[in-house]
């Protein structure tokens, strides 16, 4: 049975999710941070989902990595899957501008995560959730 | 057309190319650290290719990810498209240890890289190049 990570858990606030994976959001304003797992147990590798399951999480990444360029306008996306420090796949989706704190180096271990406002949560929310297809969104 | 960026072309050794992306060694005998480039001019994004080569990138991935895994036993793999710095799209590949240099964080930025010696890069292209599938290795 998939049991999503404690550590993503504690570090994310979830949004819904996709056919294959669950859509988390980074507690951290200081980036659109999105991280897509697949909700399969046991899988610390891509290349360990099945064909038909790594294609749907391509198509899950595509289209949310579509939907920020749309919405956010980033200078540039990163998409990764490090899994270093939590060892279950998880696909990070972070939306990076020139003027970030972390610009030009990867985000991971940079500054202190900024926890979201509730009004900021709610904003982020009503922008993104809507643009989603075949997205079930978690119950607030 | 496609011309590999220039920054890349300086950092990596070109080991030659499955049917869509380019293979290159990162200079850095630190890691086992891969690089797969899209032979398609202009892409930044892994969305902007077609759906088809959307596709073939992530068989050679997934291809190039297995048999790093069987190969050099990682303790996880990390494998992102960045492109801060450079943003033609590339799909790196690292083969990351408990005891490498940067553990448990991303080798980015990390540690100066260790340049391979020859008889170091003549063994790793022996090691690694028999075991891929529809791969055409470039001249020495």
């Amino acid at each position: 049975m998939f049991t999503l990570d404690s550590r993503l858990q504690h570090d994310t606030v979830p949004l819904g999710s996709f056919p294959l994976s669950l859509l988390l959001l980074m507690n951290d304003h200081s980036y659109p941070w999105l991280i897509l797992v697949p909700q399969r147990p046991g899988i610390r590798e891509i290349f360990e989902l099945t064909p038909a399951d790594r294609r749907q999480l391509l198509d899950e990444s595509c289209h949310l990595a579509e939907t920020l360029t749309a919405l956010f306008s980033p200078d540039k996306l990163n998409i990764a899957a490090l899994g270093n420090v939590v060892p279950q796949l998880h696909l990070h989706h972070v939306v990076r501008y020139r003027t970030d704190p972390a610009w030009p180096a990867p985000v991971w271990g940079k500054a202190p995560a900024v926890p979201y406002r509730p009004e900021q949560m709610t904003a982020l929310r009503s922008r993104l959730l809507p643009h989603l297809n075949q997205f079930i969104a978690a119950a607030d």
